[in-house]
């Protein structure tokens, strides 16, 4: 099927990226915020359809948590290491025409991991060469998703709670009165990024209440030093100085990461997730034929 | 005053125990789940002629949480290094015949820090021989206490949300589902007690998640793995190998401690903590004189 035109959706947990793709461009496009938990079980075939009535009577193959057990089908997962051609191997298909891409396990007892969505960006970045065969890959995010790349494999990864421990600490901790707003780009993150060199995240937390108390934070400043705390805990956790990382992330979220992965000593290259997305589903797509 | 009968109340957010003690003993209690939080502003003198009508028409001595902005008035903090004379050199008389014992901050740019209460226990540990004048205490909870004492002083210390932490993550996180009933001291413990020497909290938290969804996790597992996960880290951010922790704990969170105190290679001591209580508040009272 090398070439010919399909229709590829990214479909999230809370939104669905969807494009008609035509010898690897993707040439149409909706953005929506159809994500699965907006989807209930039966509506998925109408939503197929209409997808179809905007993009075109197309083949689809679709990536992400609509491949969950709280999607439309479990497509289960593949184990890392992964490429392409072991995704196309996985696909799951709901109705005819129709082919929903696994997800990839590390099923390890030390430490077991799963990703289902960022495999194809992942693997899409290599094929595109926007990133090497050998590369550690970072897409940041409520599960933040660092990748190991091994000859172009997706060769192991690890997955950090960071995008969900702010957002417990936030809206629910002892401290999340004084969390206000969107933690900022500016000194108080990097200092939030300093202090995670103490590798002590429980007490520098705590910190934050008591700096407060004793009148030694500014109000408003401490959303920006929760973020740094918790993304240079993660940075520093999955890098070495020297090292490279591919940053599949846009805006303030990029920002913050680039931040962080210079202040580890490492350097930070930007890749696109779209154009990372439409080459991975592309390669998958490819290796069906 | 030394030697003098006085009522003792160590009264916190949520419960209270109060004491009439003479010569440096109670010789009557009262505990009940009078913390500050269910009494209002202008309740308080009501509750302590309550108390005097229990215990007897004496002066009272108040420490913990109702010395807070929370609290009755706003007893302020004195600076660590702290003695049982600062802390009585620093008393709030609300009226007369009451005092409130101030907290002890640790006033310092690069990590803030308050208590409040436990430095009763932790100067009356020592004053009473159940630690040495220069001795690693620990008092654990929603924000465990780790108390440096040199030359029978308060002389620094570290607060971490780790209780805070564990409450987070039950009652609000994705893997809160699976963290049914407490944390007990067994096997799975043990595991999240080693795993914390990962250092890398955030993808340890995920990988619980990770490993109900592969089927290496066995159903309610999870609050004992996450338990021993958040206390090995504490403990071993504050530990080094060798060294000796008085712990002022009582039940199920002393075992847990304990466990994690042992498997960091440091010796634990257990400290009673009403008794430590008791010979603080004396001392301070003592002061007074």
């Amino acid at each position: 099927m090398s070439g010919a035109a399909f229709i590829a959706v990214d479909w999230g947990t809370t939104n669905r990226r969807a494009y008609r793709v035509e010898h690897g461009r993707a040439t149409a496009a909706v953005r929506d915020s159809l994500g699965v938990l907006s989807v209930s079980g039966d509506a998925f075939p109408a939503k197929i359809e209409a997808l179809r009535a905007e993009l075109g009577p197309l083949p689809m193959l679709l990536a992400g948590m609509v491949g969950s057990n709280r999607g439309w089908v479990d497509a289960r997962y593949v184990p890392a290491p992964a490429s392409a051609a072991d995704l196309a191997a996985g696909l799951v298909s709901p109705c005819e025409n129709v082919f929903i891409v696994p997800g990839v396990c590390r099923d390890l007892a030390d430490r077991p991991d799963v990703m289902r969505g960022e495999e194809v960006q992942f693997l899409g970045a290599v094929a595109e060469g926007l990133a090497p065969p050998d590369a550690l890959l970072c897409q940041p995010g409520t599960h933040a998703k660092w990748a190991i790349m091994h000859d172009g494999k997706l060769a192991d990864f690890t997955t950090a709670m960071t995008g969900e421990m702010f957002a417990l600490l936030k809206d629910h901790s002892l401290i999340g009165s004084e969390m206000q707003g969107e933690g900022k780009a500016d000194a108080e993150f990097r200092r939030g990024v300093e202090d995670s060199t103490r590798a002590d995240l429980l007490s520098s937390l705590f910190a934050v209440r008591a700096g407060s108390v004793l009148g030694r934070r500014a109000a408003g400043t401490a959303a920006a030093y929760v973020s740094g705390l918790l993304i240079g805990t993660d940075c520093r956790a999955r890098l070495k100085s020297g090292q490279t990382v591919y940053l599949l992330a846009e805006g303030r979220l990029a920002r913050l990461y680039a931040i962080a992965i210079a202040m580890a000593d490492a350097t930070c290259i930007p890749v696109d997730s779209e154009t990372a997305f439409i080459a991975g589903i592309t390669r998958i797509w490819d290796a069906l034929s």
